[in-house]
């Protein structure tokens, strides 16, 4: 699948690796000013793309940064023991990425509509998400030692509010004044085996267009004047994807067989484009679907997340205190 | 696509409508010992598709008996006025197959699981349905004329009870001895654009097999004594039919050119099945999905299908009985 | 039950209604600088009580401005038609205190905690709330004529963002600048009989200490700039006030029997606080309860407020308007 | 406070543990024919009331059987520890009153209505308990051994469902013949700091008229044909047990002083029971009352009832086995 067949049907890729795969393509080089590095973890690959020149950015589609991806099947199984492991993944890279002073305050943001099960992950991991700081301002005593202030907002959507979701943070952020913001979102893959299994953690926020409830207006530095690190699951796919791949199936059969792939090079590059636009007229041209199991994927990815960034934040936490602050 | 793609791929033909046009293929010609008729209302097309012999049963994967599909794009929308309307014909087609006696006891059972939203069609038509028997019971003048005895049920699913949900109805049937069972579920269908907009009604109650949750056991005159409605709604469909759409459009490109025709002639038949297998490869051969906005979809085919049942139940009732009953 | 009494207790008279009615006492005396109206009609009682005189703030324990107070104990009932009714009257006395320009943008808050029914009551509220703003902002033409530009927020409490809820309502309005405010929540009365069937409404806006969650900052022209009405329901009452008014139907016994009566006169006035103080010692001096139907109770009051200010700001819509937008 | 005012005021004493309080009286001696000891454990008082003889039925309100009553403030706390350590104690209580051979099946049943919060902790129970049967009876070999069949029940109330829920119950154990039933209810108790803080464990089953939602078949052996044990929490508290504990503690106060104590034994003993009758006058002589924080109270004590419930039924599940079936 190349590029352009996302372009032409609008499709974001949300997901840093999946857009080096794309451009990438064929040729398997490296893209200019883009390096990347791989880790193991007993339940995740983790890959690291750093987008590090300005040159590069326009062909990945997004701003110099760091996009961390984890990949861990297992969150969608029901392994508790892999949950908890996979979430210290999470805790690792997002420390990494956020370099946190030892009181920095932080304000965790879950975007997207409670009301709508593929676009309900950032309020759920909100609603598990250990918050202290009026506990700081209040009653510091009741806090272990080592903890961080850390405040939580699940602002909802465009359609619930009538308020661009940017504009509610920004003012919060201007009043609150965290040091940073964590940002949670759902996001479409190109692969439906990504969905509710893999995580992305970058330092650049949230671009326009991008994730499932299709922010109008970026949540990043730029916007809110502080750091963003944004956590993204994809829980969702565009039909046009799983038509393309299924005709990139159909074209590796007809280059097996000699005679096929003469017809198969006389076929304009059009036609495949042409078939999947039809897949969706019906739609007026977009559908995006997800799995049926839906509802337990977002489940658990949300607890997952949810128990990584805790971690990453408060690093001399238990379990037990955990269970304790989240209950 | 044929007949044997969805039994190679194990995928239920939910809806009779759409397993009569998979049977007549291209031949056009109708099934023997079928009978078709269309009605159309201003929201809605109604096709009712009677399997009338023994024979044709095997062909059509279903026993005989009615199968009323009303396609109703609007329940989708949000125009209150159309689901009204839509509402009404369902009461109508309902009323068909009923024929209940005046004082007839009628049980509703909700199949699915209410913590998975593409199954949940059942349990939200529960508890939209307007109650009665206890009032007959305990305080019958509360009643207005001409209302008849209703009662409600969502049993739940296996993985949450541990009980095959036919068990559980039969038990409950065996003991209160309804005349009637309408038993609402969510189904699979073969084109997305049915999610949520078209509701299947028949008299043959639900087979093993069929629906969302793949009941085990029948729920049906056979297991339950009574005459079982059925109402069901799509709400999936599986990434195989997706597939194979796309596939059957490609060769619709194919045909239209005369070189390529011929090379499509040669191709083996079973390519496209090959080529579905490997795109489902990844999920064990089985993916099955939902539009994004299931929530949605759900929740206004609920209502419609609410509003129908009681209409046809209760047909003295007015628009705000229903509100006072109901809310 | 005098004035004292709540405080000795920390109970906030949240009802204007209910402060008059303490502070009045046995005199039945019209407080200096306090008018009251009353109307009537068919499912509701209006009084609006008006601190005219900042001489009397002090004594009414409320700044100067106007407390609407409508008594329906049809709310609590089924009678979808009586909801109707009370939703015009909510309409008719916020049209009276808003006095909105045509094109003026209203904001929306819905206070409290929508994982405690009690405190649930401002969240339910806003889902049911008709949002345009964005529809404004656009895609204009889908609007009828002579709606205005409306958004909404559900901040959550102190407990679940860390942040105090008036913090970010500031932040808010700071940014997206609507001409009023208008904040829901949830009261606390002296009276049981008056709970989910009492609405107030005020253009005081909120103040510090009131409500079931207990804002620590005022929601008022003060904080936000702008002039905040005030919609309040009442969900729960005090245990002590359960307490005093038994103490004071005792009393009333003894003093219809003459030897009874000397003893009355004999008793130490403190001795009913002592007793209410005994009752509640296992709380820790506090218990504030809400009856057994209260998710009935709050569920129906919001769906009467949401009716009534949507009434209220879209003049000209109709029901099925309101249907079809916020369904 | 008499047992005659709970006749007059109909209400039901649930916790055996009180109603032997109140037939005790001042007297302070063992009823005859009932048996009570206690143990201690570190976040637990247990008493066990056993109604030994058929004499002392009538007085006590319940059939013969064993009563466990498990008083644990710490449920209603935050630590985790402690419940954990409250669910061993429901366990041992349990396992007591089972009984259980190695291969039994059990039947959970969880009454009351998902829709209102104080009744919902039966539903709640069930949708956190561990539900193996199916396994059994598909694909034993997934289970630990030393794991028993067991399955759940979510029947409703009559309501929604139209049909008693004994009638439901009764219905599904002649179909699926469970060993044992184990209902979980709640209860009204006659002391508010009792609420979701108390654990009544019976070998007698539910009684007729009992429980928040006042079933009005009882579902014991005599109803069921199999064992009954059932698990109940309070969740209410009538309003007249409020009022009347304020006359008591006033009457208290009034002996204290010796002219006013020969006032006190001049009132009618009738006295008191008129003023809660005059307090409860606008409830049409009943209201029932919760504290607002219901919903955290049901929540926390659902989780420990079904942990200890678990641990009764798979004595050699581990911590994390628990999480894996149940999340």
């Amino acid at each position: 699948m190349e590029l352009e067949f996302f372009k032409k049907f609008s499709i974001n890729l949300d997901l840093a690796l999946e857009a080096r795969e794309i451009v990438q393509g064929k040729t398997g080089q490296e893209i200019p000013g883009v390096r990347v590095d791989r880790e193991t973890y007993s339940h995740a690959t983790v890959t690291i793309v750093v987008i590090q020149e300005k040159s590069a950015e326009a062909v990945m589609g997004r701003p110099v940064g760091t996009y961390i991806t984890i990949e861990a099947p297992a969150i969608g199984g029901r392994d508790p023991q892999a949950h908890h492991q996979i979430g210290l993944v999470v805790a690792e890279m997002l420390g990494r990425l956020l370099n946190l002073p030892e009181k920095a305050h932080i304000l965790i943001v879950g975007l997207g509509n409670w009301n709508a099960t593929p676009d309900a992950l950032g309020p759920k991991v909100v609603s598990q998400t250990m918050v202290t700081r009026h506990i700081f301002n209040y009653a510091p005593q009741e806090l272990k030692a080592g903890m961080r202030p850390v405040s939580a907002l699940a602002p909802g959507v465009l359609g619930i509010t009538g308020i661009e979701t940017a504009e509610i943070i920004k003012g919060v952020v201007d009043r609150i004044k965290p040091d940073v913001v964590i940002a949670i979102d759902s996001l479409a893959a190109r692969n439906v085996a990504r969905i509710g299994t893999t995580i992305q953690i970058s330092d650049t926020g949230i671009s326009p267009g991008s994730g499932v409830g299709n922010q109008r207006m970026g949540i990043n530095r730029e916007t809110l004047g502080v750091p963003v690190i944004a956590i993204g699951v994809p829980t969702v796919v565009h039909g046009a994807v799983i038509a393309q791949d299924t005709i990139d199936q159909f074209m590796e059969q007809l280059k097996n067989n000699p005679t096929l792939y003469k017809i198969y090079s006389m076929l304009n590059p059009n036609v495949s484009r042409d078939v999947v636009q039809k897949v969706l007229e019906p739609f007026g041209g977009r559908l995006t679907v997800t799995p049926k199991e839906i509802d337990d994927l977002v489940r658990r990815a949300a607890k997952v997340v949810a128990g990584g960034i805790t971690k990453a934040l408060h690093p001399n936490l238990t379990a037990e205190d955990y269970e304790y602050y989240v209950q």
